[in-house]
């Protein structure tokens, strides 16, 4: 996916794992539980992907059909990334100190600007490969004006969590949503779709489901 | 879909629609809106299969794919329905009189023994092209001792709305789950996956698309 034809700047979530019950992530997150509960078992498909297998070096091999092509396709033409404060780490409140640097290593797999959400601005981060971290207590129109502007005409991806995702629908900010419906029942966690009725009616939808038992929803925006 | 080779009988749900956000049937049901808000939605896909415009009068055509061949298992080798009181009419409390026949007319597409969980008990009806509505105030293990008897080693079929479905699914008692996730996002209603967290661990899941946007999703108990 690139930029439309027009040049317009899309909104895009993609990758976005929930339960049947309508859970995107689990209930406890900590250090080593970054998905609470619901461990690896909403995004079991997405490591399963070659590409996920290229990215975070677990060795040749991986799927590389449907599952594959939509994991890949989150990242190309994407200028710039918002995520929320628990995208980033499993901290809460004011931070204690500011050694934490992300998930993901010295070499995060954003490779352009990436705001994070918080009510507890810090300095921005300037890793390897073209990530910086900028810290944002800000409205979802603003962080995402700033955002449009950095990624320099290509997209902006929303990178979660649900809360985020779920405020950015809300807004009514979001082109293209991908979820991915895991045929599992979480029970606790973090609700996507609370306050969204109605929300597929701004949408078109397209369903493909996957030989690992996931049925990936592709929501577009209505352009008439 | 028959018996299992060992003459076990099984206890089935088939063709149950629900939204992504997990409700199983709207807000608000009347006589005139029997899946309250949720309208038609839940039941397009359903409405639009050849075996649904056979059975329903509404002329020739219909789809003959995945939505229409899971539909019709549904009505295959089953020797009883237990339904609950909701899915038989839009009353609520002690029946005012007992001239309500069910949503169906005076051949209802059953044709077997239907048990209606209800605890304002009435005489049973016995209605045209085999189907004999029985009213009871049980236990789903004593109601599915019952329907299992008179199957005649026939599989039941448990046959909805939402809250009879998961009273059996939380008592361990359903061997096979088809379930059709609908990519709306419905808000308000009846919620069929509270209190079943975990659920998964006792099936395996297939999972299919359809052109028609909706997820079928086959839980079926696991053997070993």
């Amino acid at each position: 996916m690139t930029t439309s034809p027009a040049g317009e700047q899309l909104v895009r979530v993609h990758n976005l794992g929930v339960s049947i019950d309508g859970f995107a992530t689990g209930e406890g997150q900590s250090r080593e539980t970054p998905f609470g509960h619901a461990g690896q078992r909403l995004t079991e498909w997405f490591f399963d992907t070659a590409w996920a297998h290229e990215m975070w070096g677990s060795g040749p091999g991986g799927s590389r059909g449907v599952d594959n092509a939509l994991t890949e396709s989150a990242f190309r033409g994407v200028g710039a990334e918002i995520m929320g404060r628990n995208k980033f780490g499993y901290q809460r409140g004011p931070w204690e100190d500011e050694s934490w640097r992300g998930w993901w290593g010295e070499e995060p797999p954003f490779h352009t600007p990436v705001y994070v959400l918080t009510h507890y601005p810090r300095p921005s981060l300037e890793m390897e490969g073209g990530t910086v971290f900028h810290f944002r207590d800000a409205s979802p129109q603003d962080v995402l004006a700033e955002a449009k502007k950095a990624a320099n005409g290509l997209d902006v991806r929303i990178g979660g969590g649900p809360t985020v995702v779920r405020d950015f629908l809300a807004a009514d900010l979001v082109d293209h949503l991908h979820v991915v419906i895991v045929p599992i029942v979480l029970g606790r966690g973090v609700r996507l779709w609370d306050s969204l009725e109605g929300l597929e009616q701004r949408f078109t939808v397209e369903t493909a489901s996957s030989p690992k038992g996931v049925s990936h929803m592709i929501f577009s925006r209505r352009t008439s």
